[in-house]
Order: C-alpha cells, then structure tokens, then sequence
C-alpha cells in the first residue's frame, strides 16, 4: 500500500527543485509550519489530479469505495462541496425537490443554484429536549404521493444532534418511483464502521450519501467523501460539478489525511469501534446517578421510537432552569471542556472512536458535580422556555431563486411578522434555517429569534447586531 | 500581533477537551502529521467564524486588506470560489459578461451558473512561443461599444505564461460606463509587494481581484484572496456567494497558512524581493549564451510590447525540433528540475520570492548542458508547428447553459469538425478552453486537439482515452 503521506515525503527529501506553483517553493525553513509546506504540491508528476483521477488518487478513491460500500470521490471543499454537486446532478432545473427542512444550508443553496421548487417535509419533534426528531417515512410517502413532480429526495440523517431517520424504507418507497434519494450523512461517516452503529445510508441504498469524514473520523477538517451507487444519478453530471464547486488546485495536506484516515480504518476499524462502544458503557454507568441533566437516548426521549448516533451526546437541562449557554460556559471555564454546540437548553457533545477514556471521565465528573454545585443550590429558576412550533411551515410567497434576486429592505425584528424573508436566517450550528428567502415571518419565528437573540446565540442572516431583518417589499413586485 | 498558528498550538497545548468535531479529537499521537492534527479545529470559541468574522480572522481580512490596499476576503476552496463568487456577484442572472477568452475553466464555470450571455475578447497572439499575449484595450473598447447590454468585464492578468494586460486602461474605459472589472489575478499575488513588478490591478482599480496567494507567495494550496474596491459590486451578494461556494467547515490549518503568508510578508516584503531582483538578474546574466532556446520577455518578442511578470520563465524550444514535452522530461529526469508545465514548444517555470540561489543556478546549467548535449547534436529535426488559428472564435450556437442541458453523444475526435461540442475541451495546465459547450468544432481546433494527443499531453473534456468527443445533435433539438 502507497501512502500519500510518505509519497509527499520523499518528494520532498528527493532533492528535486520545484519551478512549480506553490509559491512557498518548500523553502520555509525556520517558519512555523515548516514541514507542511515540505509536503504541500501542486499536482505534479507522479501525484496525480483529482479532477482527472487515474493513479494514486484513484487508488485512494478505490480504497475508500471498498470501506464505504460504494463509488467515492474525495471532497475537499467539506461536504458542501459534496451536497452542492449530489443535488445538482440529480435534478435538472427549475425541477422539484423534496427536502427535510432540517437540512444544512448547502442544500437550500444548492436549491438555489439549480432553480429549484422546494416541497418541504418536516421532521418530528422531540419535545423533552426540544430538538428535530426524524423524517418519517409516512410524511415522505404522502408527499411523493401528493408531488408526482418530484425528481429528488434529499435528508439529513443523523441530525446534528444524532436522531437518524428509516433510511431503507423511504429509500424503497422513492425508488418504487425511479426517485434519487440524497442522504447528508454528514455527522454519520462511522455508521459504515460497525454493526453496532446505526445501519449507513449506503448500506440502505441510498443514491447519493455525503460524509463529513472530519465530523467523526480522524480527518482534518474541510474534508469529505462522496458516495455513488445503482443507476439513478448520471455520473458525467456528478463529476461535471465536482469539477464546478471544487477549486482546481486542491490541497495534497487535506488529501494525504483523507487517504491516512482510510488508511487508519482499513486496518483499525474493528480495534477502534470496540474501544469505542466499551467507554461509552463505562460513561453510562458513570452518570446514571444523573438527576437533572438528561443525556438523550431511545430509553429517555420515550415519546418517539428514534434510532440515535451513539456518538452523539445531547445533554439537556431542560426543566433545571439553567440555559443550554449556561452550560456550555460552565462546562468550557470551570472544567476546561470545550462542547459542540449550545442550544436553547441542552448542550452537544460529539464523541468518536478518537477519544480517551480521560475525555470521557472528565465529562462525567463535570455533569455530576454541576448538578451537585448548580442545579441542586436553589439559585436557579426551573423555567421551561416554550419551542416555536416548528411543523406549521411559513407560507412561501417566492422560490428562493427568485427571492435573492429582489430587491432587500431592513425592518426591525419586533416588527416583521407577516412580511416576506429576503434572508435564510438561522443559528449556526447548526445552519438549519428558521426561515428562507421567500416565505413569511409567522409570530412563532419573531419570538423564536427574539428569544435566541436575548440568549445570545449567534444568529446569522439578521442585520445591524440582530437588530433588523431583511425583508422584500411585496408592493415592489405585485 | 496575535498568530493565528500561535493560538492554535495554545489550544493544543491548553489541556481543553475536545467534545466537538473534528473527529480525531487532536489525539493521533504516533501517527504521521500528528502536530497537523492538533492544530486542526472547527469554529470553537475563540477562534472567529470564516462566514461571519468578527474577531481573530476579521483581523487577517484587515490586514491582508492593508497589504493588498482593498477590502479582502479569505479563500479555502482556491481563487476557484473566488471566481465563481465574484462572477455570480457582479451580474444578474441570464446577463452578458464580456470575458477574455483565456480565462480559466472557473470563470466559464461562473457563467454557466448564471445563465450568461458570454461575448469573448480575445487575447493577442505571441507568434515566436504560441501563448496567449495581453487583451487589448482597443478589443475591449470595440466589444463594449458594440454591446451596451454588457454588465461586467471578466479577463484574466498576467496570463499563466505571465503576459500582462493593460488593466489600468481597460478599468477606466469600462468605468465610463459604470461597468465593473474582475481581474483574476491568481498569478500575479507579488505584483502588489514591489513597484519592480508591473503594477496590480488592485492598483489599477480593478473592482475585484482574486490571487491565487498560493502560486506565488508563501502559503498553501487551495489558499486565495478576493479583493473588492469600489462602489459596483453589491457586498452583501459577495458575502452570500462566498458562502455557497466555500464550505461550512474551512481549514484552520490553511487559513494559519494564509494568515502566516501575510505576516511574513507585513515583515519580510523588501528583503524578499530585493532578493528576488538580485537573484533574476544573476540567472540572466548566466544564460546571456544561449542559442536556440529563449526564454520570453520584452526583449525576445518584439512584435510585441507586453509587460511581463518577471517571476514566468517561459522557456521556449521553437524551432528547435524538441518539443515542449520533451524538454520537460530531460529537466524533470536528468536534472531533477520539476516544471510548472510542458506546452507543445516551450515549459514554463515558475520563480518567486521564496526561491533560493541554487534553484536558479540549477535551472541555468542545465540549459545550458541542454543545448551543448541535445540541440546542438544533429539528432534531432528542426521542426516548427503550426499553431492552431485561435483568433476565429468558433460559432457558437447554444449559450453554455443551455448546451450542458441537452443530451451528448460520442463521435471520433477526427470526424468532429462541424458538430457542436458538448464539453470543455482543454489541457490542463492551464485550464483554457479550446472550445466550450455550445460551440461548432472547426478543423483548426480539431487538428490542435489531435497534435495534443500525439505529443502525449493531458487532454480534458475528451472521452475513451481522448478517441472521442462530446457532441450534441442538432437535429434532436432543431
């Protein structure tokens, strides 16, 4: 086995003089960093060209086919680059999609791109922690049934907060049409590792399945593959966006780390899932003393029968009176614990077959001593903030390829109900929209992001400090 | 000054524990680029958001924006995002975009997804080495005269073979009509640093301007700038398009390396290209002998009067019955002298501030040995090639984004000529298409395309091992 690593290596000790771009000339000695640049090339002889794969690349792409189950490409602009270029192959413009509406904000763009008409089907909500739950195959069903328009299915699962969706069956139901299903399988890369992981998106069927692999496996960040199988997705198109919305002179540091974690897989995976189910065992033992904070679960989120990401930790105070910032605060200055991301009450923690039994430990001891020292002194309010409700959709005036075309103005927040977004506004993470370009502010979405906004978060797609939204005139265009 | 890689081994070294992506967890100890990972982090606090920045890398965008003297964005998906975002931000949908006809596949790629009407200039041509020279101020002028529906001027300066146009000149007659340049400038990142170099075109008031700050400066692959000045392009697009065109998840190990690139540069900048010039004029001193090769500049093509980018060594063989391919081979095998490209008579190098002595001196004595050993044996012919006739542009009978939504079909490449092509045609480097989607095949550009293959040089676009092309029928759609 060649490894790209070692390859770029002895390049660099060959002694061979680079006239070539990069223009750092792998002279940096005495920088920071200096060995990076010693392996960071252009697409010289003998490394291949990802656009045009035919030796060491295309290797790596066989290999991580092998592992993964399916045809792969490596993604270098993250999975945005795979989800922009898994729709766009799959529809042709101006067609129907039929979208989650907890999808990343890549999809809407891609939406966007392609000319899109979005039938929207909303995922279930989980309301002990307040968090999306899955799409069922029901709702999907009734609106393949209602659209005979749709040409493509695109969800996400597992959600970022680790709820995974019936994959097989809304797989099976849309291939009864001839219908692609494109699944973001973004935070599920490891499913394909082990049977004690939830069944992988490729394994159900599914056409087209992008994974973050720098999510949960050992990648750097900003990479990514993409999987193709049977014969619904024309491979040309596939390859032709790639091509559109990956840069051209893709970076050999990202992809010696795609080919060193497949690597890694190859001959670890089987050691790596084992130590990882067994401290995971070990951390439930070690908080089932918990009495405030809930770690949700199939056995704690009982009004729904979800099959979730083990690797996913979300850990709710919902009910304790202490904010899911509040949380991550505590947690980050008094314990050294850095989270994923806060939400309203509940915090994410993201584990992987990377961690330590340490990180583990130190997670446990800082919720129990938290509830000890926080939830159990009194000071604390035992508020439950209401959700906005989330399954009634925002009426949608404009296709978002025809609302970022207009004209924006600004209006404050307050004041916005029942006019049209010019904006995708959402918290990032995890980028899912509250409202699209388009659609109209219904009451439950002001209070929502005035809520969010007095809490903190960091909402994007507001203007002038949250203050204001942007907004399209609809005199303008009647 | 805070370094962003200074910060990130903080992090490393703080003892912090990561619960977040990416999923290696910075835990990869003995594994090979372990040091890589444990600077490899997602937005955790602290360490700014790329697509909203308000804190460390808002403080890169100032300072590189001081440097470069203009409003700057960081890229992670190379000047590729920086193009389309550009493109995509300067005109509306279904516009005219008058762009030169050298351009790389990006700004085509831009137009496709707009929808544009593409009027091409075309760039003069350099008769004694068969490259591209500058595009006219008077071709540009005439197009713009001819075309009041023209929205933007896309042109691509100083070319890959480092031909500069007069941007200065061009900016201001596309001014008078309150129409927008874009410079894709990847290739001229230095032009800014020295007055020695030709002048940026930034400098020459150019709207937006991307560099490919990994060609020529000290950073990595995949690594570019977006400049923007001015009051024609609308900001709050550019933002939105640079958020769909680079990933939700960029790399921190590459944008340390950008802002590294520009703190070397704040201290280091005239030291360096004093170095530069110093280093030039010893290499032109030491190849002041030579006979049949040439290496282009002001001097050796008098027909015409170009500014060029001292850093390009485009050294040609014409006329010397060595083909381009072949002096590439010689260097890379005998010398160990990697360069940047081979075209059908000449190679091209690439030198930049951080080159040292002994990478010019070796360039120097092997062409030198070269035209001792082979030019001057006899053995070989002294052939000069036809150059494919590039200033009749092919017709064009469908927009591209009309052509890359019929069906192709395949002939072989030798019966082509006459049927409309469905693809980009190009070698790669560097990227230029000979035709585009949409485009009729005339028997110059087929008789090109089969010289290319016979000479070995990598062909994109083609299919079956570059026996056939894509084409679309006519009749399907008459």
């Amino acid at each position: 086995m060649e490894h790209l690593y070692d390859k770029l290596k002895q390049n660099y000790a060959s002694g061979n003089y680079p006239y070539h771009m990069p223009g750092h000339k792998r002279n940096m000695t005495g920088y920071p960093m200096e060995e990076y640049y010693g392996i960071d090339i252009t697409e010289i002889d003998g490394f291949d060209n990802l656009h045009k794969p035919q030796e060491i690349l295309k290797a790596v792409m066989e290999r991580a086919g092998k592992l993964f189950g399916a045809e792969t490409y490596l993604l270098i602009n993250g999975s945005t680059g795979g989800i922009l270029s898994g729709i766009s192959a799959a529809v042709e413009k101006g067609e129907t999609l039929l979208m989650a509406r907890n999808c990343h904000k890549a999809a809407y763009h891609a939406a966007y791109l392609r000319e899109c008409r979005i039938e929207y089907c909303y995922p279930d909500f989980i309301e002990s922690c307040g968090i999306c739950g899955a799409v069922s195959l029901e709702t999907i069903k009734k609106k393949l049934e209602e659209n005979p328009d749709i040409k493509a299915v695109f969800l996400t699962s597992p959600t970022y907060d680790g709820v995974v969706s019936d994959v097989e069956s809304i797989v099976r139901e849309a291939h009864k049409r001839q219908i692609p299903v494109i699944v973001d399988e973004a935070h599920g890369a490891h499913f394909c590792l082990d049977e004690r992981f939830p069944r992988s998106a490729v394994d159900c069927g599914a056409d087209l399945v992008i994974h973050s692999i720098h999510k949960t496996l050992p990648a750097f960040t900003q990479t990514a593959l993409l999987h193709v199988q049977g014969e619904l997705i024309d491979r040309r198109k596939l390859r032709r966006f790639l091509q559109i919305y990956q840069t051209s002179s893709p970076s050999y540091i990202l992809m010696a780390g795609i080919e060193q974690c497949i690597s890694i897989l190859e001959k670890e995976k089987t050691t790596l899932c084992d130590k990882f189910f067994e401290q995971n065992k070990m951390f439930e033992k070690n908080i089932k003393n918990l009495q405030y904070i809930k770690i949700l679960s199939k056995e704690s989120a009982p009004d729904q029968m979800y099959d979730f990401d083990t690797g996913k930790k979300v850990i709710s105070v919902r009910g304790t009176g202490m904010t899911g910032q509040a949380l991550y605060e505590l947690l980050l200055e008094k314990y050294g614990l850095q989270m994923e991301m806060a939400g309203q009450d509940y915090v994410t923690a993201i584990m992987t077959i990377m961690d330590s039994a340490e990180g583990y430990l130190r997670l446990a001891e800082a919720l129990l001593e938290t509830e000890k020292d926080v939830l159990q002194s009194g000071t604390q309010e035992r508020n439950v903030f209401p959700y906005a409700e989330r399954k009634t959709p925002p009426e949608r005036v404009y296709r978002i390829s025809e609302a970022w075309e207009m004209e924006m103005d600004k209006v404050a927040l307050e004041e916005c109900e029942g006019e049209i977004s010019a904006e995708f506004v959402h918290i990032y993470p995890p980028g899912i929209p509250l409202i699209v370009p388009g659609e109209r502010f219904t009451k439950a979405i002001v209070e929502q992001l005035l809520r969010y906004r007095r809490q903190g978060l960091t909402i994007e797609g507001l203007h002038e400090d949250n203050k204001r939204a942007g907004i399209i005139r609809e005199e303008t265009y009647a």
